[in-house]
């Protein structure tokens, strides 16, 4: 693999089993379009899948923990102690995604790749032990060239691990305090938008906590405008470890062929950055939901994507896009299981 | 009973329940507020089955069938026999709502009230005979004051099954061809608005069709005018079997306890309806989408009802219900099982 593997191409979707989706969606007994985005989903999925017939029997859920120097500007509502001890209660099953995850079946990796506190070692987390969190991108770049790269391929590592246990959906989550700081910061950064547009309250700051937090990312942009020449180098200055786990897993599935249905804020600003490395692999994305972070509405539409969900969450974890979850498997279990008019005996609507 | 058994008080629901609910939603390992409208659901629910933890365990979904003597004019792109063709194959398993019945554990009961064709005895249907589908409404009442009262009746009957087999939720759906037409002239006359604030394509028509619906619309309209003095002589001259089987339905979940999960368009005008008969009804109501039907907007407003999903569904039946489902599963099961800050010794954000 070389150094910049994100650079290779992308699977093709199936153009074969869309058309045969479409086909078989046109004839359930139904109106047609009646099923609303629903009929979409199951023909991206098939076409995503390779089968007229798509499921989700094996969703895999990855969530990408790490600290962030940027949180010492005071731009964030909680201590930074809460990232480490959020992995805990992700380990013991007491955080939201943990019990999405048992509730829906599905299988879920935890992958630790920094906290600024000293963390022991936690029963089935992978500890990767990039850095004690980024660096301060307020004063420096947030990452080295090397740390950047191997957050990148711990996502996409995280891929071929849900591949090789068979999953047929791949959803990824961040926990880091301080990371919609950072995710803001490198949205300004890729959409040439001022943090004002983007910059929101996160887990909860006031007013004038957002008002702060808009001078730091504004100082921050200023900072590293000359440096951020790239993607991928606005990404090492002004990014995450998470959020390049993230970006690296999204570019992963595109690769290797496997959906991925994105969360919220966080996700979608990776899901941005997997788009300016590679745009092929925007067609394997899926957008689980708008969430209650402002800045969220421009990045989706930059992505030019239409979630299903808008409910008003901003938990990140990967949260939404396991509430989401369910609409994809019903979209697949209604293509499935319904008659066509001929099998039904039916009238169709006259021609 | 009493022949207006719909003016008896609805249940209250449970304020001390509700308390505990929002108390423990404050208390789990996350900023509050960040589950958006799954925390308010929860705490719905919570007050609703009168327990600090809801679930949805056995969910009741009962489709109520009949048609409608306007079809005559030419307002459906289907034909009126696709009304027992369906039902058929609600038995045979192969519509949506039988898919999703299946899929997520629900009993299916079917109701008929009564099919412009014969249909032979269908195995597990209820066959009541209201008559061989409504009256025109463009040239007289839909239904004789008897009909009218049966067809309210069959509703509360059905939500009283609903209770003795265990059911924790009520969902209502509807299979009529020609039912947008009758819901919007029911809408109409409830909410004092013209027919082209409400009349929409139902299951396909074209521009031309929606203009000549809404003219048949307007002249019923004019008709029962001066006789649309009450909301249940509106129902009686505007309504449906299936519309007014909702419609008690609705005011039977709150009489007798049970939360109601609304489905789209026609469902929603059902509820409006019982809202105006009984209007402490309304908060037994959940409401699962906004419909691609136009009118379905103004109608979710007039109810003050904020729904879950808005996917451009337009299928009926309660399938839209249904596909909210699991998020209702969901915000149970995250209220449920989730840590709280103090359980997962996590930093809460300082007061």
């Amino acid at each position: 693999m070389t150094l910049d593997w994100w650079r290779n191409p992308c699977q093709p979707l199936d153009p074969i089993a869309r058309g045969k989706a479409q086909s078989r969606q046109d004839q359930l007994t139904k109106p047609r379009g009646a099923l609303g985005q629903l009929e979409e989903l199951a023909i991206t999925l098939a076409s995503q899948q390779g089968r007229e017939r798509p499921c989700i029997d094996r969703p895999w859920f990855a969530v990408f923990a790490g600290d962030h120097g940027v949180v010492e500007e005071g731009v964030s509502a909680y201590p930074q102690a809460v990232t480490g001890e959020m992995l805990r209660n992700f380990v013991r099953g007491g955080a939201a995604i943990s019990v999405l995850a048992k509730t829906l079946g599905a299988t879920l990796e935890l992958v630790d790749l920094g906290t600024a506190l000293p963390l022991e070692p936690l029963p089935g987390v992978l500890h990767l032990h990039v850095g004690a969190g980024t660096a301060n991108f307020a004063r420096e770049p947030a990452m080295t060239a090397a740390q950047c790269l191997i957050a990148l391929q711990a996502g996409r590592a995280s891929v071929e691990r849900a591949l090789a246990s068979g999953a047929d959906l791949y959803v990824g989550g961040e926990m880091g305090i301080g990371n919609t700081t950072t995710a803001s910061a490198l949205a300004c950064a890729l959409l040439g938008l001022p943090a004002t547009a983007l910059a929101g309250p996160g887990t909860g700051l006031d007013d004038q906590g957002v008002t702060h937090k808009i001078q730091v990312i504004e100082h921050a942009l200023a900072l590293h405008r000359d440096g951020c020449d790239s993607p991928q180098e606005t990404l090492r200055r002004l990014g995450g470890f998470e959020v390049a786990a993230l970006t690296g897993a999204y570019l992963g599935c595109a690769q290797l062929g496997l959906p991925a249905l994105v969360d919220g804020f966080i996700c979608s600003v990776a899901a941005l950055c997997a788009v300016r490395l590679n745009p092929a692999c925007r067609e394997w994305l899926l957008f689980s939901h708008r969430s209650a972070e402002p800045g969220h509405v421009a990045v989706l539409e930059a992505l030019e994507a239409r979630p299903l969900l808008d409910l008003g969450l901003r938990l990140g974890e990967g949260s939404g896009a396991a509430i989401a979850l369910p609409l994809l498997r019903l979209a697949c279990e209604l293509h499935d299981g319904m008659a066509t008019f001929a099998e039904a005996a039916v009238s169709d609507r006259p021609v």
